[in-house]
């Protein structure tokens, strides 16, 4: 059991019943370019490797006392379903079997004064508290880490999982924390409204995980980014509740809001959040464009962005991502359908793939994509139509899928991002690709480092790199470090933030004193030892532990 | 001297020589609505009641070598003019010569480093400081409030008022908190920009004053709210800088800018500021529409922002602020302009009017209005042309003169601003007005309330509310507690946020806890701790002192 009942591989990601295999000419694009390993599959269920539970009885009494006996779990299963997140160290080590981290037992709150409940019992008898949404994260998000405490519970927030509240007048809905994606859309959409948040986690990943991570998705170019979605929170603190009722603006001091929004449970467990959404869109095209070079692209994204006339999807890749998502298509994909494309444009060859997305009215799209449309040919683009658009929508969930595939066949895969302004993009662009190249060629895995830009905002826009490697079988979670690193202290040193929308966790934690300096580390330790005085709520995350920050 | 060198009145607003006389009309009107007083001015300067400075000569000393000591200025002049703000209790004991709460000194820092050592002489000496922007708080944010201290400066930033930095291809300017709105303009506009940020302050305030009070101008609806356009900042803190780089957008971790903005000045100083800026408008066009109802213009103007179609400046009087703007406008004014229109569509008369303004290029602003004209006019709107828009363009500013005048004559005149969702607009509207009316009314003295919406958002709008009303000879400032305490009880027992860009200051404070409750405060009490450990920072402001907190 786990949010909203759907349970993903507890070694990887996704539907368990969904194969996810590599074809035979992706495997040979990958063996030419980067090299494959030995093939490995996950260990079993029953194979991995958990201590007995160390919840003292009275600590499990107190939370049985809070949720009742039935919500308090600590079968294997559901241990290890909550052992770890999506992270590229979090399935080297789950597939491996090491769970040994597993938390002592998973506690199922089904409304927020239980949350404040099992708060308060954790706090009395010091237990760590993972608040657990989708248990998507990529960056150790809810990895659970004990520091001094004794005992560590994961606080699944799945039972809550309602649609508390529309105001059609004021276009805000009350979304509790455990609805995962799909769930809160089907909840949305048979009332006629869209969240429009559509992160590649979508499937899984969940409403309060949205906001404790300041999440985007690949539509918040045009539906904008949770944290301009949220109007108002509810948060249960060990100090307190949090109650910020939803507000159009405020000019009443600080942003609160602003402080729960991507606080990762470092503060406390959101229970309730209020969110802008909008009319189910009654129309949508996706279409794809070809460039001729990165630069030509991005300069197209910043006209159509400055000038007011962005998509709601943008999306563009580097040279490198679009050979590959061409290779990986297959003769009977993407590239086949770009055939007589490329025999006309030559001079495209080379270039690079974008997508752009239109969503809304059947009067607005039309009007919207045509002048979009215009920004983007006189920025050199070459229209596609809408069979790229088609191609990027049927598989915008499928990312995670495919890691799983490649880690069966040995290979390296990892993602980062991170964001900066238009004129510093290049340059950021640069030194992460080098710092990948550098690291990764110095261990003998040279790896295919791709890039593309995803979110578009006045003053800049992400930038979303992906690489491939291969694994250094017995080293990978060295391997992996060592990218980590580079690429995060290129970014930190380039003038790029430390992430755009994976948040911080674990793994980004060490990188924070570089990111909001040692007076902003400061503040944000001030507020944890207010609302959390003990310590307890999702230690080892957002906050660097002394000693484990860089520069 | 203050920021900028230009000095305002030091007992009223803006340019000294600059008449403010009610026209015989108005004061007939007044007479007839709500009655006037005695005719008063303010006392000389040389009659306003001050003590001597109390610094004491170690921390002068201390000042003049942060900052030189032609830098540190305690005459006469100096004191009263950072004595106050410029909220009607400000102006009520200004105009009476009361500036016995006058700062000890007005420190003029020349850079951020000067501020930083001003800080840490003022924690060292134990001075209380309080930040100086343009001086035109309305809700006490500039008071002089000495709490424990035995000293106090007003830290004049007018010397900090350069454009740091320009990034066209980013669209982001860097500017100090000292340049005041038209200064700013003028050197973005020499390049090609504006901020677009235009509050009724416009004249006087500063841009570190709107960081730090998270102010919203006539054209935010479109240009964005001022929280809306900072991507970094630097703010010098008792315990140290945070610098917050400019960027576009970020997953890491809380909003640290967000906790900046808005902070009016109890963490620190706002020392230089990273603002989105946009390319100068070739094309504005305001004008004039008319609505049988409040009810119908409310609707008009929520259908405008959810469908996507809102101007940059969009503004709807309710009936009486209606009917009050006609009649002081008098024969040759607004009035005698529409009256043919009256004629015409009598229908409309006693309804309420709206201004619309679109800002932008040739192309885009024909395109926009047309759409956003069809929408008003579908919904019931009668579009009066260019000419009361021209008359609303031409008297944006003039209100706080204004305030001057009715001063002069013994009328109270108070505004104060909300915001709240569509779908309580009514609800909260009917409340304050009520509320208003009750307790001004048992007062003997019947309040004119009038009331526009003008800042729309996809989830609500602002409620600004001014009134008029006899003043109480001798007991203005009880009338006023009297009226500002049922008002802001009405707004926080009613959905509403405390303000909506005004900011907390001295006289809202008392309702923080009703705006963010406890543990929202004991958040904001943990940063101030841990950034101004010896509370040094504008004393009395934004957090109320123990016991001064209403529910």
């Amino acid at each position: 059991m786990s949010a909203s009942g759907r349970e993903m591989k507890w070694w990887g990601w996704g539907d368990p019943d969904r194969p996810s295999e590599l074809p035979e000419h992706a495997l040979e694009f990958l063996r030419a370019e980067v090299g494959v390993g030995e093939e490995r599959r996950a260990v079993a269920l029953e194979d991995a490797e958990l201590g007995d539970p160390a919840l003292a009885a009275r600590a499990r009494d107190a939370l049985a006392a809070a949720v009742g006996a039935a919500n308090v779990r600590d079968d294997r299963r559901t241990r290890v379903l909550h052992a770890a997140g999506k992270s590229y160290p979090d399935l080297v080590r789950q597939r491996a079997g090491h769970c040994e981290k597993a938390p002592d037992a998973v506690v199922f709150p089904g409304s927020h004064d239980e949350v404040r409940a099992v708060l308060e019992a954790c706090a009395a008898e010091r237990v760590a508290v993972v608040p657990f949404g989708g248990g998507t994260s990529v960056v150790g998000g809810v990895e659970p880490i004990r520091e001094s405490f004794g005992a560590l519970i994961a606080l699944d927030l799945g039972r809550l999982d309602g649609l508390a509240g529309l105001d059609e007048d004021s276009l805000t809905a009350v979304l509790e924390p455990g609805l995962r994606g799909p769930e809160a859309e089907a909840l949305l959409n048979a009332r006629g409204y869209t969240l429009g948040h559509f992160p590649q986690s979508y499937e899984y990943a969940s409403i309060g995980g949205y906001v404790a991570t300041r999440s985007a998705g690949q539509a918040s170019t045009g539906y904008g980014r949770i944290d301009e979605l949220v109007l108002g929170l509810r948060c249960a603190t060990p100090a307190g509740d949090l109650d910020l009722p939803a507000q159009p603006a405020s000019a009443a001091g600080p942003g609160l809001r602003d402080l729960v929004v991507g606080s990762e449970g470092v503060f406390g467990v959101i229970t309730q959040a209020s969110l802008e959404v909008h009319p189910l869109p009654r129309r949508t095209v996706y279409e794809g464009w070809f460039f001729r070079s990165w630069a030509e692209g991005t300069q197209a994204l910043r006209s159509l962005e400055q000038l007011g006339a962005a998509p709601d999807v943008a999306r563009l890749s580097d040279e490198e991502e679009t050979r590959l998502s061409l290779a990986m298509a297959g003769r009977t994909g993407l590239k086949a359908r770009l055939g007589d494309v490329y025999l006309r444009a030559r001079r495209y060859a080379g270039g690079c793939l974008a997508i752009t997305g239109w969503e809304g009215t059947e009067e607005d799209v039309p009007v919207r994509r045509a002048r979009g449309g215009d920004v983007l040919r006189r920025a050199g683009a070459l229209s596609l139509g809408r069979s790229p658009g088609r191609a990027w929508a049927a598989q915008r969930y499928a990312g995670p899928y495919l890691r799983d595939a490649l880690l069966d066949h040995g290979v390296f895969v990892e993602t980062l991002e991170t964001a900066t302004s238009w004129s510093n993009l290049e340059r950021l662009y640069e030194a992460v690709r080098s710092a990948l190249r550098d690291t990764l060629g110095a261990r003998d895995t040279p790896p295919l480092v791709m890039c593309h830009v995803s979110h578009l905002y006045p003053s800049g826009a992400s930038l979303y790199f992906t690489w491939l490697a291969r694994q250094q079988a017995g080293e990978e979670l060295e391997q992996w470090r060592a990218a980590k690193t580079a690429a995060c202290d290129a970014i930190t040193t380039h003038g790029g933030t430390l992430t755009h929308h994976h948040a911080v966790g674990r793994d980004h934690a060490p990188w924070m004193r570089a990111e909001v300096g040692v007076t902003g580390l400061a503040a944000l330790r001030a507020v944890k030892d207010e609302l959390d005085p003990r310590g307890i709520m999702n230690p080892g995350k957002l906050l660097p532990a002394g000693g484990a920050e860089r520069s």
